[in-house]
């Protein structure tokens, strides 16, 4: 037979091996995407993971994780996880509010424990009210797809779900201030689903993705109650203030504020700070950039194709 | 150096865990979103994982898996995988289909082992075909892509094989009537490629999809052979009928039926149960809503474009 | 309690099992789609994810891995970690450039250790310029995005920085011609953020790309410095030329040049070999098959919107 090569065939010389690792040490010396433990102390994306898990654990037991649960013994169960969870994401939201303490140069106390404890608790006790937006989510989701056969399909197997609930959760701890744990976990979502939803988005119940890959919804869109989207809409914005040294404005209101009961059909786009009335329906690939009266339908002409026959001749459509 | 914070430092009292655990457990006491041991006990995404794992590692040996394989007792290999997954597999499909027996509360035998028997064995033997079916995909991939550089280089690389062939063998459980498995199947594709194929979908042999991210393929569809797609490509819905109460029909025909050697461009947007006639080409973007005859093609005409040049003159194109 | 399902319920007979083991088998036999250790040997998608995630830990250390770091030691663990990561590259890079060897049929020395080694080491050697490059497409992130609060938040939440980043790395193993292992490592960073970016790409600095779901960039694009595109837009290619046989042409520039300082907005397509000039900024969902020149602004229409009011009045806005 054949040698087959093993991963003990190729070493590099000790002076090969010297010269790339301190070239690349020269590198990291101004600490630029460098994450030390005497430094920042960043939350690392494993962790962001393995709170993210428990959370949506806590929110639905069973689906995800290995833990198989009874009727009789599930509040030992979710007690367990609570303290576990309560331990870890405490933690990294304390090193992440020191991040930005430190980075402020700030003088005073920052209140970082304090800060986090408050962030956490809070999480933690909106949990079963989220639980009850999620239901309506889920109904949501089974009253407008035909292709669904049950709550429990909708749960265990569309990734809205996965992407609405984790940004549901991500916003209690964003309306706290906590840095970069928010948006990790929204991105984490983001990578699994190809749903794009800021954590300081404000969605209100019964809210539901069909498909969802593409959507983007940004920072500071406003979504109220029973609100519909399909795959590839964005929720955007349309131009950035600068300020007088040529700097972004940062935290300004940019993104559209969509009524209740407004459908968006795939690929559309809606870009400012513009709002969608109430009712209204946006047809697929339309592109949005004013603002619309309640009940207004809008859809893309068919005029601008041109269709050529296999007999070579061309109709304008 | 400074104090590190390790995960110990940070607990909550007796008395606030009690009080979230207590909250959460009354939140469970409806049991919407658990799963529950001696209750729905519903596939967990792992098992999914598993099993779509096992059933890709027997279409393409050697690929994702850790096996290393042999000729001479590759035969071995399989039969231990065949064994493993079959009984993991029919195990899942016995949970799926008593989950529905009592959500029915059907009162005769629902002759659950009996279906999951003949939906697995069916698969399990089709695995053959579909390994010739699956040549015939990347034979189209290579004949389509000028950047593919071999056939293996597609199977090992190129994300549409994944989630083509996971839609295949779903199929097979989704034409058995399988609940849940054959959609959690290929949102798991779904979630690693961004191709969101419905296992309904009937779907002939030498397809291809380039790229891929964004595609929507409904659960109606019916696409025939050669068929080539591109990234963002939506077949879907294009309204839902109810019934009286106000209900969505479910399992009626809602979908495109796109015919053979039919190529659609990037973006496109097919909708409702149309028909695109064979050898037909839709442009990049277009949309459309009406069965075309074979041999038509249709291109977004560049008329609603408004260019200005950098003399700030502004000229229609 | 009720009886729960376990895991040892569901037996295949021997003889169903000997039928089913040996069809496959047979199907195995013509060797297509399995990866054998004593024939091609290619690189395995477990493989790639090491290796990609070694090369991930050198440019950024501790923001993906479970290793914490050190300044006063991070000389150290950069060597054990450039050292395992020689040994894993090099012996992937060897059995994908046999395999290409044996599949020429070429019957002189194909210079596999030589190549393999060249290529690794020069990878290795880019990675403190690669670090220097990540930083200005980080700092072009935080200029271009009011969301982003600081560098860091960019590096460890971005999806763009991932994709970016990777494929620059597998730029340089395309440009020593490694097969397989460039194609692989960017696909896996596609899989993760849903952009695309061929390993032949050529991108300057300063490259940013928001959101970033549905991005394809082909293997023939060029991109100057300080470029930005939004999600969903396509740099593809318009037809693909055939030989005198009728076989695809592989390997001839097919796909967009963007000059310095362009902006393109989201769900925009460029096709073809044309050049984008420098400072041009290309609108939302805008579609795009000719060369423009420096400076030009192109924007969708809206004239081909129709708008319904809710008192049924239609107007063509």
């Amino acid at each position: 037979m054949k040698k087959l090569y093993t991963k003990n065939n190729f070493y590099l010389a000790k002076s090969e091996l010297d010269a790339l690792s301190s070239a690349l040490s020269e590198s990291y010396a101004d600490k630029f995407g460098v994450n030390l433990e005497e430094g920042a102390n960043l939350p690392r994306r494993r962790e962001i993971l393995s709170v993210t898990g428990k959370l949506e654990e806590l929110l639905f037991p069973g689906f995800d994780g290995g833990e198989r649960y009874h009727l009789d013994t599930i509040e030992y169960s979710a007690a367990k996880l609570i303290e576990q969870l309560y331990s870890e994401l405490t933690e990294l939201t304390v090193r992440s509010f020191c991040y930005m303490c430190k980075k402020s140069g700030s003088s005073h106390d920052c209140r970082t424990e304090e800060r986090s404890r408050e962030a956490v608790m809070a999480l933690l006790k909106a949990l079963p009210e989220l639980r009850k937006i999620a239901q309506s989510d889920i109904q949501a989701a089974y009253a407008g797809d035909p292709a669904a056969r049950s709550l429990d399909e909708i749960i265990i197997s569309y990734p809205a779900v996965k992407a609405i609930e984790i940004q549901r959760m991500a916003h209690v701890l964003y309306k706290h201030d906590v840095p970069f744990i928010p948006r990790m976990m929204t991105e984490y979502a983001h990578s699994i689903t190809g749903i794009d939803i800021n954590p300081g988005a404000e969605i209100g119940s019964g809210f539901f993705i069909d498909h969802g890959t593409g959507v983007v919804i940004g920072e500071t869109a406003r979504i109220g109650n029973n609100v519909r989207l399909y795959q590839g809409v964005t929720l955007g914005a349309l131009s950035f203030p600068k300020d007088s040294c040529g700097m972004l404005v940062k935290g300004l209101r940019r993104h559209p504020t969509i009524e209740d009961d407004v459908t968006i059909y795939a690929n559309a786009t809606v870009l400012g700070d513009v709002t969608i009335g109430k009712g209204s329906v946006l047809g697929g690939n339309v592109w949005v950039t004013d603002s619309l009266p309640p009940g207004t339908k809008v859809v893309a002409s068919a005029e601008n194709l041109i269709r050529y026959s296999n007999q070579g001749k061309q109709e304008q459509k």
